[in-house]
């Protein structure tokens, strides 16, 4: 294993995280069926580099079921991008994939390593042939060490790729924690990116990071730094808002660095686009 | 050895770097004895969380040893911060220590792996008991991969500590070169202050970074992105501006990601006192 790591060229998965009916204005729009919203929302975050679209319909029992599948419609119908269906609830994901009629793979966000929630999920995951989002969650709570996430990883790992699910469609989650309450949540989650990232090279690793900033201040600035860190040690993938442009900028710099952007030539691109400014 | 690393509280080591002769106005000011100018740019370096200043007279021959001597008299007469000779001449070197009466133990810049050079400056590194940054260059030139970097710098370390200066004195340089020439410059770096931070944990490890950026637009984003990284490698030194207060803002954010700011009270005390912002 050499000791500098690099990902080749492989861009940055971004999975555009606005469409979330828990934000009180994209619950609005879920309940009034706002289909300008919706779409509006899901064609900036295409227009601005997202490769997923999330969708969170942020309500529960039947209202879930139809809202999900509302939203799928609608954002469909204004972009070829895959969806990322958001929900721990697996009559809204079947109901998800029932309306589905876009080409790309979708993505099921998310499992854990939870014993009863990986038994309701894990042969539908299977059988979708889907993309999914592994939270390294699991009987024993959430993890704190660098050591519990990557147990939980390994956990997840071994029983999906066991059932069938190819390591290229799985995206492991070890979850940020925010640092005000754990001074080591920062190197915590850095440290098992790592390992994973060694361990299991073909593997995705993702993660929603702007938990990490959470009670402290100038919460922005950390986000970048610490996103800037996690891709060198390894995360190529984020679920975040792609309209943020400082942290496009901060990912398309932070790549260069990570060797993953032969000649600098996206890093040139964007400098020439003013997108780095 | 846990997964995950953090530095336990200890700041980064700023190297002030602003005293150099091959800046155009400095060189003036030495050439001129402009005891005003210089005087200035130690006290506001200090100020701005230097740990030591650099001295470079930028000369050489006979001018060199009596510049080096102004300017290390100018600079102590104006701060107790420890000074860093900054000059690959041994006769410099010398000079430098006969006028130093400053109590903290100064810094030797620099030493390499060129067996010519360690042969002409190792005595002396040993017997004035003072810190040394080591360039992790060998007589087999400059290094390209993390492997060459990690052993130029196994090969120094193994050198200076048998022949008794301990590893806390020890700043290695893994050496920067620009990621315009080479996609891989910036994880070879990285992937080898991982490795020597894990290797030998008492040792520093410095930089002067903005070589990484040499030839690219944005030069000053790329530059605080790769800090931000570097730190969380396991870097705890830089030779830098420390009147860019950007770059001070990312180096305060990166140490309390890297888990060395322990309740975040450093970088809560910046953000407060607005230099965050």
């Amino acid at each position: 294993m050499p000791l500098a790591w690099g990902r080749n060229g492989a861009d940055m998965i971004i999975i555009g995280e606005l469409i979330n009916g828990t934000r009180k204005r994209v619950g609005q729009a879920v309940a009034d069926r706002d289909e300008r919203y919706i779409s509006n929302l899901a064609a900036q975050q295409a227009e601005a580099g997202a490769d997923f679209i999330d969708c969170n319909p942020g309500t529960v029992g039947d209202a879930e079921i139809s809202d999900m599948q509302w939203l799928v419609e609608t954002v469909q119908a204004v972009t070829d991008l895959p969806i990322s269906f958001d929900s721990p609830n697996p009559a809204a994901l079947h109901a998800a994939f029932e309306v589905y009629q876009t080409d790309a793979v979708p993505m099921i966000n998310s499992i854990t390593a939870e014993q009863e929630k990986l038994d309701a999920l894990l042969d539908f995951v299977v059988e979708s042939g889907a993309n999914v989002i592994a939270l390294a969650l699991s009987d024993q709570g959430m993890p704190s060490s660098a050591e519990d996430r990557v147990d939980a990883s390994a956990s997840l790992i071994g029983v999906l790729t066991e059932a069938g699910v190819p390591a290229e469609r799985i995206f492991i989650d070890p979850l940020v924690t925010p640092l005000g309450t754990d001074s080591k949540a920062g190197c915590s989650f850095l440290g098992a990116v790592r390992a994973i990232r060694d361990q299991w090279p073909a593997v995705h690793l993702t993660c929603g990071l702007s938990n990490i900033s959470f009670g402290l201040p100038q919460r922005r600035l950390l986000n970048r730094i610490f996103m800037a860190q996690a891709i060198a040690a390894g995360l190529d993938s984020a679920i975040m808002d792609p309209l943020d442009a400082e942290m496009m900028a901060t990912i398309c710099t932070a790549e260069a660095l990570a060797g993953c952007d032969e000649w600098c030539t996206n890093y040139i691109s964007a400098a020439r686009a003013g997108r780095l400014a």
